[in-house]
């Protein structure tokens, strides 16, 4: 019988371009990509629309991808203000996109990513997505960036939170990433669902 | 005939308290309350679980309320960069509620509605709270502060965007705020509205 696996879905969270990743991990740490692509905004465009615009595609990525659970990078400090607020924006609507379908909501950090797919967490952008493509079993790493940090984020929430991993480092409990796929795995066997093939549409 | 008006509704964003007060202005400068309260989350929830409710409130608000137009307080830097990422988030989706259900969504800065309200963007708190509560004709100005603000944001708007105002200083098609006004005004017109006599609701 094979293992049971969660669908997770990455969001990289950015008002210009929005990476979005859901794959497929089993607690063996197998992951496959189930779809990897952008949402993005015309900076000519009004905010409020722009928001509406990105919020909009990562629902649509919710509702057609179904998820068991959500991870998202957590904002931090940077170049100036103006791209804090936006990035912390859009990472607000996908937390309550999903927070409202009742999905479980983890925040990682850059450098919990990197630290999971590479060891280090000051990897740089290259390692990253040399070993994202690796532990993917792809030839070629789907461009642009921001895929490329999602999908790290998403093997990042799968491998902090599996029972299998040896990357988190909780104890009792666990850590709250392994609580979010207890919870996860919970409610996918509640109501077990198909997961399609896989079937990356990189470059939309 | 009296002069046509519109609601104005402002939002002081906060994740602990957001503050939401609902104008209704006049072209003759004329504002008077409708509705002014407080959104709160508990600071023990997860985040997620804090942006719904507050999220919630807001579109409660916009449903109760059919403002013709959203005011925003515009975020700044402030002391540290979670409080600037949760303020901003909130601002997010009270402008992604306002935006899907086609309201014009504006943003104003501090010292923009502390100029609006007093003549002077440098005013304190104490000076803007005594003006709030006399051009709204009330003897007390509601509590908490975020209250205050909101009044004070949803009174900048309807001044900056007036065909009346004496604050905004735009020419030609005019300030933002003063397309959004008549955008608005166009809006009500196409629906005329029953507006509910003044019930504040202070202190909710």
């Amino acid at each position: 019988m094979a293992a049971h696996g969660l669908t997770i879905l990455g969001v990289d969270p950015g008002l210009t371009r929005c990476g979005l990743a859901a794959v497929y991990a089993t607690p063996d740490r197998a992951v496959r990509i189930r779809d990897v692509g952008v949402a993005t905004s015309e900076p000519g465009e009004e905010l409020a629309a722009r928001l509406v615009r990105v919020a909009d595609e990562i629902e649509a990525w919710l509702d057609r991808l179904q998820p068991d659970a959500v991870a998202v990078e957590r904002v931090f400090a940077q170049s100036n203000v103006s791209t804090v607020a936006s990035t912390a924006q859009v990472a607000g609507l996908a937390m309550v996109a999903a927070q409202r379908r009742g999905l479980p909501v983890t925040l990682h950090t850059p450098s919990e990513v990197k630290a999971a797919v590479t060891g280090n967490g000051r990897a740089g952008k290259e390692q990253v997505a040399t070993m994202v493509a690796r532990i993917l079993g792809v030839d070629k790493v789907p461009r642009p960036a921001d895929a490329t940090d999602a999908l790290a984020l998403a093997i990042c929430h799968a491998w902090r939170g599996s029972p299998a991993t040896g990357v988190s480092e909780g104890s009792g409990d666990g850590t709250a990433a392994q609580r979010a796929w207890r919870e996860a795995a919970r409610r996918a066997a509640r109501s077990p669902r198909r997961v399609a093939a896989a079937r990356p549409t990189v470059g939309r």
